[in-house]
């Protein structure tokens, strides 16, 4: 075990650098036992450090013996080993390996972690690709054994591939909207009201009160914008205690959100948000080409498409292509998951875009704090946004007057607000009203989905893929 | 009200930008109205724009009326306006305003959103310093007060230099991990069992169940290495149930976690994690000058002080260095938070740095996962890191050998094992321990809290100004 008794010089060559100039080195290398495979004075390894592999071979000779043999082949799947070994270029390329010019002459091997003999999964079972090898009688690992033992499930090529995608969206939007001038802020998860009307939120035990858990960062970052900082956004975890057992629910998701001032009409905010998006997916495009193709070979998918600039569909015209298509639906209802799908599917045939923008939404199914429309009452300065045909991203301009928020709290039955001696007293969300009553600017944002955004852009089908450790009612671990 | 009414082609000129060379021309600008000050004719504005502001007048005369000057002397402090105004130049510099050399000659002005007549703070009592004014009766506005009207208080010059450093160390953090191969990952906050034992845990009701937040992601980080990321980050809130009131302790604050597998030795830890403080420290002196100016003005401090490469002592060292100064203290006893300070103080005389690793730490005093010496069991391989005296990082090698990590578990009375026909089974942390059963590389790693990083770079006294909203034993608002 290594526990840091010396500091060795040794140093450790990385896999993916074994390639035909280091041929005829002799070199040390600390990988996985991927797998191994003895035949008579032989074995086989193949050995693994991340998405990249490599052959290598203990031989009974001069730098060999038939012990060491022996020890090479009886080394557990998963084990980690430190091996010293000549690099050799081969005549054939090893089409199994991502490392095919070259395979390891091992002279010295050494268990740095050995696993355990029975792995409770295999990797190979888990990047299969649906359907394939099923008439080889192969296992296939369901998703919930694969969730319960992650730490082996991410460590396959396509979950590898998914992570550094996801890593690669969260910096993306950040260096977006850095440039333009955003300030990233921290809100508190711990809340004493509950931000959306009080549904769906979880309970946190508080010293001797209660508290709630956040279901966003909405009224923090409209206050930052009260605050003077203009533009702004965070990064962080969103809590929704929501008994949805779907494939896109989760109880516990990162949300991205954005919130900024504008100066005279909200299609500015609208603007700002898809050119974000825009940046994001172009990033991936140009960035992650290798793991979106790692992700395709086990669930291939359609390459994302998207316009510049971005489609931006009134829900009435939205309304409209649903009916021409048979859909029978009333002006001011809401989308049902169906009909967005559809909806989505009408788009890209339409105007040939995975990504697009409804606007203006009824306003009956929209947050209180939702600014209405000047001109139609029935309607709101309100939008989602769509990726393949799911809906990634809820936003409004907001309502930045103290009066019009307070009328339409008590429109929407919001629980906190009390009469005292005539004078209507905001509850517990008063701190939220509170904030506009010194001077607010006109602004709006919204809220993006972070496991949503890479689900639906490498066209997967279950948000749990895309969580390293999904939370939903049925799972807390690990 | 901006109600998006209409799209505007105005273009609206930044405070910033208001400099000679807007000299004669007649320029639109949206701001707050910091005073106003009506004298005969004439009404002085002073228009603000977060850090920035400007001088305006309106005076009677062919561009504006009587009513016009009474309408803007009558226009609430802090409400938003939009004016019409031409730039001239001053002849004599306006030191009471960042944009010195020119006024603003107004005709036109609108109220975007009117502030109420009576605010709960005035800003300038929130930015004296301490001390200063008292002699004058003037109001100081203490901690409390400030909390309640965030909104407020967060618009002074002095907040947001704060906050935009904060975001600035949160950019230096990830993009100097991001720089060295690392990759961040999402970890749950929501979990099953408590991560550090038990103790100091909010519980939250999860369904028909009850879950616990989690306190840090340590665990879920390590699984990461152990699932191949190699090397790993996250960024994101931590919750512990502490009934502390003190100045530096938080129910909720922001975890900059690092962890990483290493070669041979955690020194290689230590190095990559002072290697990230020392980039954050130059970024924020190269970058947030202006900042770190603006809260000096307020808050003086001496300006911080660190040394290339990070000055490292062993636990008994510091401990000699006490007892030299006169402190009883005995081998594996706890740094106090005193003794803390005041080996601050001494390291400071002797070495002059503001930032030190304390190496080796008492095997008894560390949490059950740390790796202990492998030549004196009674110390670890542990360290935590120092800013100006106060401890900002707990870290370690981690223990990566599920067997080992059973043995400590026990022997710390983590209450979740239990036998079950003579197997030791781990309950709770099951997944835990599990993760280390199918090959775990040698790692360590260490917890950053972000705000105690800016408040103590800043020379600041309370972690609640470096926290937008602050959460703790008795503040759950705003």
């Amino acid at each position: 075990m290594v526990q840091s008794q010396q500091k060795l010089d040794r140093v450790l060559v990385r896999v993916q650098k074994l390639t035909p100039e280091k041929a005829d080195q002799l070199i040390w290398v600390r990988a996985r036992v991927h797998t191994s495979r003895a035949k008579g004075k032989q074995c086989f390894l193949v050995l693994r450090q991340q998405q990249f592999n490599v052959q290598a071979l203990v031989a009974v000779g001069e730098r060999a013996s038939k012990q060491m043999v022996k020890f090479a082949a009886n080394i557990n799947k998963e084990s980690i080993v430190d091996v010293e070994a000549m690099v050799r270029k081969v005549e054939q390329k090893i089409d199994s390996c991502t490392q095919q010019d070259v395979e390891l002459h091992i002279e010295r091997i050494f268990v740095i972690s050995q696993a355990e003999p029975r792995l409770p999964l295999q990797l190979e079972d888990c990047v299969r690709p649906d359907g394939e090898g099923d008439e080889d009688g192969r296992a296939t690992v369901n998703q919930d054994t694969r969730l319960d033992n992650r730490v082996i499930d991410l460590r396959t090529t396509t979950s590898q591939a998914i992570f550094r995608l996801q890593s690669g969206v969260c910096q993306l939007f950040r260096d977006t909207l850095t440039n333009k001038g955003f300030v990233e802020i921290q809100t508190p998860k711990i809340i004493s009201a509950a931000s959306e009307g009080g549904a769906n939120v979880f309970t946190v035990s508080y010293f001797k009160t209660s508290a709630y858990l956040a279901q966003s960062p909405q009224l923090y970052k409209q206050m930052c914008i009260c605050a003077d900082f203009d533009k702004v956004f965070c990064v962080g975890p969103v809590f929704r205690a929501e008994d949805s057992n779907t494939h896109r629910h989760l109880t516990e998701f990162v949300g991205l959100d954005i919130e900024l001032a504008f100066n005279y009409h909200y299609h500015e905010v609208i603007e700002s948000i898809t050119d974000t998006m825009v940046q994001i997916f172009k990033g991936l495009r140009d960035k992650f080409q290798t793991e979106i193709q790692t992700v395709g070979k086990q669930y291939p998918s359609e390459p994302f498409r998207f316009l510049e600039p971005t489609l931006r569909l009134e829900y009435t015209e939205g309304v409209a292509m649903l009916r021409e298509a048979g859909v029978d639906m009333g002006d001011e209802e809401d989308l049902s998951t169906p009909n967005e799908k559809l909806l989505g599917r009408l788009v890209k045939e339409k105007y040939d875009t995975d990504f697009y923008v409804l606007d203006k939404y009824p306003l009956a199914v929209r947050p209180f704090y939702t600014m209405p429309d000047p001109n139609d009452k029935k309607y709101s300065n309100s939008y989602d946004m769509f990726m393949r045909g799911e809906e990634i991203l809820s936003g409004a301009q907001r309502i930045h007057d103290a009066q019009l928020l307070t009328e339409r709290a008590i429109h929407h039955n919001i629980a906190y607000f009390y009469y005292v001696t005539n004078t209507l007293v905001a509850g517990k969300i008063k701190s939220y009203i509170d904030s506009f009553r010194y001077g607010a600017p006109p602004h709006g944002g919204g809220g993006i989905g972070l496991e949503r955004v890479c689900m639906l852009y490498l066209g997967l089908h279950n948000v749990r893929q895309v969580s390293m450790f999904p939370r939903d009612p049925k799972r807390l671990t690990p």
